[in-house]
């Protein structure tokens, strides 16, 4: 996968990125979004999703700090979405963590049509029906063999799914990638995980035909640029730091160079 | 104009600069304020937003993610500020970007007494009936000459108009100055908009009596601040630490030897 | 106090702390949780609120831009901590600036059980029923004795009392703790205040027997901290940034050697 050739696209297109996210890691998610070169925008009353789906190329869901008004409007934009044909990434973020989280998951998966459904490993297992017991927003301990609760929720649901983690895997009906880029030091960093979907959002913003490839080059050009970062840090908050400017510097030799991908 | 003498004001007298804004860049709007010497507040339920302005010296409303609620509550508080006496700026934020902003921007307009009114080219141009389209938050091109949609805006509305850029344009009925001070970089970080919007505000409360003058001083000093931190910064992310630092930090030289209006 | 023992306690069990925080250091509350080793967790939704805070080892409320319904949530999460027994943190942020701010803590604290309340120097002493005058969310200057006042607010309300300022007062109805650990950057910095209440509540989770003593143990922790972050600032941001990588990084020895309290 010329995974290059999709941050290329994004710089090129500047792709308007939609997002109905939490308050937590609202500002972050516009951030990357915008250090990779494309256009975050949040919006999220009622009367003006749709409308502000209409002049995106992606939309972005997040259901970190839901309210029952807040997954209304994630639903009349992403009836917008399907109705322009644009791609909607769900980060289930703390599913597992409630019922009503859970129910709201599944009321927005029902009834919208979701491109990429994203989450770590106990979110995306409890998605897929395991029973697992969360921590929250931090991922839990899964049994199981990943790769087939991936695989499996895909095929039920015919989307992308990606799975974040040490090791990331990313599958639709028919393939699954397992990406190694990754840096221990995002997990001591909130919000690195809804930073992942913006910018899986903004890579399938610029590559709307092939949700699965642009979910995988997105990842890796964010991970690579967190390794790239993690060299030059001493804790959480300087790699945070250093992980935007080098989002916004990320150049092809260090794509190609540290690309670890296996299909 | 003597900029140095308007931030001097501000330390000086610390005014309490209230806010209902969005809840993306709401936390730097706040240190934007406080960097400054000034106290930031941010309140927005309707039964508290009138006692609220009631102990402050301005008030700065963004509509970035407005629902109807907050509109309503941001009319309260104009209210509060106008019996008061007390300026308030508008940012607006992503108009044109849909007919429900837009309709908002109005009713704020005509139903309140909003002192200056901010925003990038594009949502200027919209509020002064340019027919422009937008690409959600971030400014999009404009036919016509900026200036004189910024003066004929301040004329319409009575009230000083602010259109941030490369070149920020600031007019009132009788004014226009040009300020030439800026920094690429700032348009890579989200939230450079909103924090001008909040920087205005502080020195508006600070100097109620010329809201030109303020908004022409505030700006001056934000972005060379902004000059100075970006001298030392490698990315958007360090551009942004440098930013809140070089704001506490600046001395009267910086601002005389980099001032750049012209008037 | 083996205060070190304590943030071993946090780092080893990583306690889930839920927020019902403000909007504008939600992120910043956030992360500083994380930062000492625990798992953070905000969600507000009143129909999950209790859920959450049944996965819980603690509970932070902080009215910071309160609404009617979001107090209703808090009430609901409080009850369900209550049920439960863990401790509940209330930061009283803002208390005295408006009259619905002071009725709204008034309610929170008859109907519920808080464990711990927090607050600037003006904040407590409105809530112990001093007339003071406030400046938003900023510490106003109080007339009497600041530890007379700290007591006597433990005694009203049979809990711990944390009264954050250059020298930290904790009290509860036998003791009254001094720290001496502060540094002058943290008033420059927006959310120093609301990370210091989920700190409190980090340790109070890890420690639920003593919350007097968690209290002390969190703030010294945090402030020592901040001194070592302190050291190697150039302004109030670059501040912060070191902040979260000292408090990730925090030793036995910095503890020990720089703890400065009286009892």
């Amino acid at each position: 996968m010329d995974v290059f050739s999709f941050l290329e696209a994004v710089r090129r297109e500047g792709p308007v990125v939609h997002h109905l996210t939490n308050w937590v890691t609202i500002y972050d998610c516009a951030q990357v979004v915008k250090s990779f070169g494309a256009s975050p925008v949040m919006a999220h009353a009622p009367e003006e999703v749709a409308d502000m789906t209409g002049i995106a190329s992606a939309l972005v869901l997040n259901i970190g700090t839901l309210t029952n008004d807040l997954v209304e409007s994630m639903k009349i934009a992403a009836r917008a979405a399907e109705s322009r044909g644009i791609p909607v990434v769900l980060d289930v973020c703390g599913a597992g963590a409630t019922p009503f989280r859970d129910q709201k998951c599944l009321e927005l998966l029902e009834d919208t049509r979701i491109g990429i459904i994203k989450g770590n490993r106990s979110e995306i297992a409890r998605v897929a029906g395991v029973d697992v017991r969360t921590k929250g927003v931090d991922a839990a301990s899964v049994d199981g063999d990943l790769a087939a609760i991936v695989a499996k929720l895909a095929s039920q649901r015919h989307c992308t799914v990606v799975m974040t983690g040490r090791e990331d895997l990313v599958a639709d009906e028919r393939k699954l990638y397992r990406i190694s880029n990754s840096v221990e030091l995002m997990s001591q960093v909130v919000g690195t995980g809804c930073m992942a979907a913006s910018v899986i959002g903004t890579f399938a913003g610029a590559a709307p035909r092939d949700l699965t490839a642009a979910s995988v080059a997105g990842l890796c050009c964010y991970e690579i640029a967190a390794e790239l970062a993690a060299e030059r840090s001493g804790g959480p908050s300087s790699f945070k730091l250093h992980l935007f400017d080098k989002i916004s510097a990320l150049r092809k030799e260090d794509v190609v160079s540290r690309l670890r991908i296996a299909c």
